[in-house]
């Protein structure tokens, strides 16, 4: 296997990889969220504004971090340092 | 085993693990937000306006989590960088 | 080993790990939140109407979960663009 | 080891794990809403119509992704694509 | 080691493990199934001619996935195609 | 290592684990529901007869799983095609 | 190594094995079974006659789960086919 | 290694295995037993009779599993067929 | 395998995993905090302004660790000077 | 690496092993078994003496499933059948 | 691979996985708190005073294990002795 | 490897092995009994003798498991006879 | 790979392993003393004095044991008495 | 690697192991027992000075356990055994 192989399988391999298991804990979170949110409001309706509003800020920074993981994910896959250098390295040569 | 083969097998397994797992986390924490909506309804049939659309509004936010593993899988699969890369370098050879 | 064959076996592993490990999150959330809506029933016979809808909305949501699964395996079994790639390598030589 | 015996083995093996595990998450979940079908119905006898419908929906729902796990091993062993290529081109040699 | 023996290995190897590992969710589930019907048979007598239905259909839908895992060892066993097809391979020789 | 150790060797691993790790669900399944007899019995005890008979048909049903793991370890020891095959083919020879 | 030391290590490390894990559930259930038999007796002592009936039944079918891996560890160890097989065929050469 | 040390060694490392490993269901089920026999005579200490008779009864089926578990050990280290065998031929060269 | 390729490989998937992994504790905890904090608004609306300001400074604290995961990550693709090391070795060759 | 110093290090391990793992179990249900005692003797101090009793038979025979793996480690490391007749072959040459 | 490339991928692994995973103690830790802190503010807001204190103290304390954890990487990445002494030694030679 | 440093090796993992796992167990289970004990003395005042008694003589039993581990660690590397025995062959030759 | 270069590696690899997992006991434990004493300030305002000085002291005890693995890891990477040994050993060459 | 390297590498492995693994059953265990001193001060405060007085002996013993684990690692980097009869046959030569 030659160098750039390399590089190609371990992005692809940890892209999906931190995508497919990253998501996993902002999907549970998120879930223990609604799920609190909607005991809450039926214990609570008159409340449902403060509750709906604390509610969004909170999946919002849940949301954060899955989308790191997103982020690496596409970086890994579209904006690779080291794959461009090793392009740059067989077009150089 | 050729570059190609090494790239086209760990996209394969990639995407398959990516949405195979990936939506596990989604999947059960819709579950749970599903099952709190209906306890909730049960308990205060009249906020049913409420609870039935902060659920839509939760599951889509869950829902988007398995979808970028679904995103990740596809683009491994079908606009796979990595794999044109080396179509490339094979068809210019 | 060749590289079709290596190709053939990564898709007939991952296809039947994609499916059989990728359900399991669905199959658990969709008895989860069956067993709620029957509690709620139980609970509040009234309210059978908005606790079914409710019910058919959240399992056809977690269902996608599962079906993407599937989706993803039939594509990897029936139309993988590597295999077709390779079988079409194999009969232009 | 040639090709086909690796294709056959891989098949093999893919078929038992997809049933053997895929069928562990909806075990589980229809002993939970057979459960909680039969807690219902002590509690709400009168209801038991609207509970042992909502139960066989449910149930369905659930066996569904025991039935992809066994559609995709009974695919495996008896209308492999990839197994009849192989036995194709032996056949064509 | 021959194709024979490898594809005889597999063979017993996938048989018992999709057994042995493929009942124990349907052995759970029932269980739990049973304990909650004589908690409920308990808590309401009455209603023992509904509950014990119930329980007797949906023992059989958690039968059935262990049924599946039986199937596939028995198929991989006695009817394994592989294997026939392997068989001929050798008599024809 | 010939053929026939290799084959040998497998059914004794196999037939272990089956038994070994097959009963195990079965097993915890049934002291769950001879657990939850007991709290019932003690709970109602009029109900007695209902509450025995409804324990050993749940009994028998979770009984047959372990009893499936037993019957795949005698096959394997006792009555396996492979071997036989295997010593056919050594005495044929 | 030979033939017969590769099945007397098999047949040594899966009687070990089978009996050491597989005892385990068993263990677990009839703590589980005996313990709630004591809450029973504590709650209801009056129908002590039953409940030590149905718990001698009970603890006699887990019992038997773990019997049935101890006879597999028995028959590895001095009732072993392969094991006679490979001496027969030893002496007789 | 010749094939009396790996025997040897077998049989050390899986004797060690099942006690150590074996012994553990037992304990914590003993100890869950004992726990509740603690609990139910706190809560009904007239009935200390059926309560410890019962108690006593049901540690020693327990127990039999820990027991089955140190026979095994016992016999692989100290009457082990397969060890004996292999010194009675190293004996009889 | 070069030293460079071995470096990129490993700064790759190590910036994949602790991104991957390590915004899954962040989001359990923030998820959790995020459910007590709807739990209380509900249970005291009066108090919504000490709830608000809590819930954020400690939403504040757990993000503090997923950002340094994704802190190391970025370093590591973006700031690695173990790569530059190797980088500046290759230039000045 | 010869004969003996094989035998020694398998000795050495598993004796730690044995002792180290195998008596996490008893150690963990003494802990439960102390602690429902203490729970007893603070809900009715009346009954101390019967519940000291039971406790000390209770720990007795928890405690004996340690004393197993302590009594196999002992074994491995001085009176170790396979050890003493390896030196004994050794001495005899 | 020369010894520097070891002890740079080393230090790599070692710095991602000590922040990755020691990040998730603390991070869960904190949830906890500040999720227990929020229930007790809700339901004793007159002691605000006192259970923000204690809550930023317990915080802080916690926190410093992620510090740890983070020293440590930044240490290994930064200021990591052994790389120095071998840049030190290539240096010199 | 000559067979002294693998003893020593084999002896060194091991005696941290032992204390490191071994002592887990009892550290939860002395955790537990002390937490009960301060929740009875809570409850109950009165009873401080017998339940502190009760408690120093469960610590002693439960910490001598601890024992057992830290033992054997002690054994292996200040008087362990195969390394002795080792040294002795050394330095008879 | 020359010996030194093995000791670093181990060193690096076991100082960020030692630290990132050793402290997610303490991290975790200390969560869980900080919640409680948040509940218990909440339930008993007036021994708020008490519980302050019992949480402190309690924290310090548990910090003790993050510590012992943050000293272990800071010995390993700067006093490593086994790395001076053997540069020791190289400059004495 | 040469026997000194061996050891060296070993020491450092498990000296970290056994602290970093070690401290995890005792700091979650000492958090469990200051969890409960704390609840137990708030339902009881009369009882303080008994509480703190268990508490600390129970800390006592519980720390006990970590420190057999620091003591074991100091040991093995300070005063290892191995280590110096290695270093002395060195030095003898």
């Amino acid at each position: 296997m030659d160098s750039m192989t390399i590089i190609a399988v371990a992005s692809i391999v940890i892209a999906g990889i931190t995508t497919g298991f990253g998501t996993m804990g902002p999907a549970l979170a998120e879930g223990r969220a609604v799920a609190t949110a909607l005991t809450s409001l039926a214990q609570q309706p008159d409340a449902s504004a403060t509750i709906t509003r604390t509610l969004f800020v909170g999946l919002a920074m849940i949301e954060s971090t899955a989308i790191y993981c997103f982020v690496v994910s596409m970086i890994l896959i579209f904006a690779n340092p080291f794959w461009n250098y090793s392009i740059a390295l067989t077009a150089g040569k």
